[in-house]
C-alpha cells in the first residue's frame, strides 16, 4: 500500500530534507521513525528538497507500506517519537501511481524578512536594517509571472535538465516590519527561491541597477543577486491535482 | 530626562520581567546594557510584569537619563549590545509625569493554543490534542466582558489591593489549528490571562460543569481551572492616553 501525508517542519537542526551520508536530514529522522512504528524498513519519498536551514509547513511524502495502517494510531505514535522539532499529518492510503515529487503540479514558498530586531522571530527570517524600497520591489516582481528560463536563479551543483518554469504567484505582504515574500511555481530550482528574493532585495537597496525581467534573460547566474539565507525560507504547501485520491 | 521605549522579547531564556535576586531578567539585562551604552546608572521601570516564560511584543518602559541621548544611535548600540532574543525600539523623551505602569489605560495579551503538534510553534503555544468546544468557549468568553471583580482568577502570591478589573475585549481568532486567546483590560491581576484560558480550556474540554459567569461570581480561585503554561502567553501590547507625549 502506498501511503501520502504531509510533514511540518523547523529546519534549524538539519541539514535539509534529503538523506545525506553522516548528516541529519528530516527524510532520515522520519525513515527511522516510520520504521519503529511500523516495524519495516521505511522508504520515504518527499515532494520537495528542502535545504539545510529550510523550514516547512506543508512539505508531503509518501512511502509504501506492506499491509494495512492504523491511521490514527501510526500517526499519533509517530508524532510522539518524533523529536518536538519534526510533525507529521494527514497520512492516507494513495493509488500506487501516486508519487510526492513527480504528481506534484505546484509548490509555494514563503519568504520572511523583518527591518527592525524581531527576538519572536530570530532565525526565522533574514533581518535588514537598511531601508528598501519596497514599491520597487513589488513592481519587479511581476517580471517573475509566467513561463521562463530560471537559468539566472539556479545556484551551482544542480542536476535540472530544464530550467523553465512557470511562476503563477509572486507578490509581498506586509504587516508592520514583517514582510513576506510567497511564490508558487509548477517546479523550483536549486536554491531559486533564495536567489530571486536575495536579488530582489539587492534591486530594493538600490545595489543592483539592472531590472529582474533583463536579470532573467540574460541566463546567467552571476547576474543575480546574493543567495538570501536559508532560514528565512519556509515550504509553505505543495498542491496536487484532483482525482489523485488526495 | 525621562524616556519612554518599547520592548519585545522571547521570554523562553529568562525568569520574568522584573529583577529577582540571583536570576536573569529582562529588566536586569535591560538595565545592564542601557548602563553600558548610557555610561549612567539606569534604573528601568516596565508596564507590565511578564512571569518567567512568558514572551511581548509591545511591553512598555521608561527610564530617567542625565542630559540629553541620540536617540537613533542609543538604539542601535542597545539592539547590537542586547541578546537576539531582546530588542528595544520606540525611545522617545516624555514628560516627568509619565509612568510606564501607572500612565498606562489598558493591555492586550494573546494566548496561543495549538490543537496539532506544530514545529514552528513548539513552546510557543500550548498544545491540547483533545477535542476543545470552541463555540462553548466563545460563549463564555462573554462574561469576561465589564468591570468585575476577578479575585476567582487571582493566583497565590500576588500584591494586589483591589481585584476589580475592566475587560474590554475577550475573544478567540482560529487559522486553522491554531488558535489565539485575546483579551484587553484597563489591569490584570497575578497569572490572571493563564487562570483564564486554564479554565476556559476546561470548560471546553468539559471537565469543568460551572459556567464562567459562575466561577467569577464565586470569588474563588479553588473554583477556576488550571493554570495554562506561561510559553503561550504573549504581552501584545500596552496603551496608554493620547494628550501623554506618546
Amino acid at each position: 500500500m502506498r501511503y501520502f501525508f504531509r510533514v511540518e517542519y523547523d529546519g534549524r537542526e538539519y541539514a535539509g530534507w534529503q538523506t545525506q551520508p553522516s548528516e541529519r536530514s528530516v527524510q532520515s529522522v522520519l525513515q527511522e521513525v516510520f520504521g519503529i512504528v511500523t516495524r519495516q524498513p521505511c522508504v520515504i519519498t518527499g515532494g520537495g528538497r528542502t535545504d539545510a536551514g529550510v523550514h516547512a509547513r506543508g512539505q508531503a511524502a509518501h512511502l509504501d507500506i506492506e499491509g494495512e495502517l492504523d491511521i490514527p494510531g501510526v500517526l499519533r505514535s509517530v508524532n510522539a517519537v518524533l523529536p518536538p522539532d519534526i510533525a507529521v499529518r494527514d497520512l492516507r492510503t494513495v493509488d500506487p501511481g501516486f508519487h510526492a515529487r513527480f504528481s506534484a503540479t505546484s509548490r509555494r514558498y514563503c519568504y520572511h524578512i523583518i527591518t527592525r530586531k524581531m527576538p519572536l522571530w530570530h532565525r526565522r527570517a533574514w533581518a535588514i536594517y537598511r531601508p528598501l524600497d519596497w514599491d520597487t520591489m513589488a513592481a519587479h516582481c511581476e517580471s517573475l509571472l509566467g513561463r521562463h528560463d530560471f537559468s539566472c536563479f539556479c545556484a551551482a551543483g544542480h542536476s535540472a535538465k530544464t530550467m523553465t518554469c512557470s511562476v503563477t504567484e509572486a507578490s509581498f505582504t506586509h504587516e508592520n516590519d514583517l514582510h513576506v515574500f510567497t511564490i508558487k511555481a509548477d517546479r523550483f530550482l536549486y536554491k531559486m527561491v533564495r536567489s530571486i528574493v536575495g536579488t530582489l532585495v539587492e534591486i530594493g537597496n538600490g545595489r543592483l541597477r539592472e531590472s529582474l525581467a533583463e536579470i532573467i534573460r540574460g541566463r546567467d547566474h552571476a547576474r543575480a543577486g546574493m543567495t538570501a539565507p536559508a532560514f528565512g525560507l519556509v515550504l509553505d504547501t505543495i498542491m496536487y491535482d484532483e482525482g489523485k485520491n488526495l
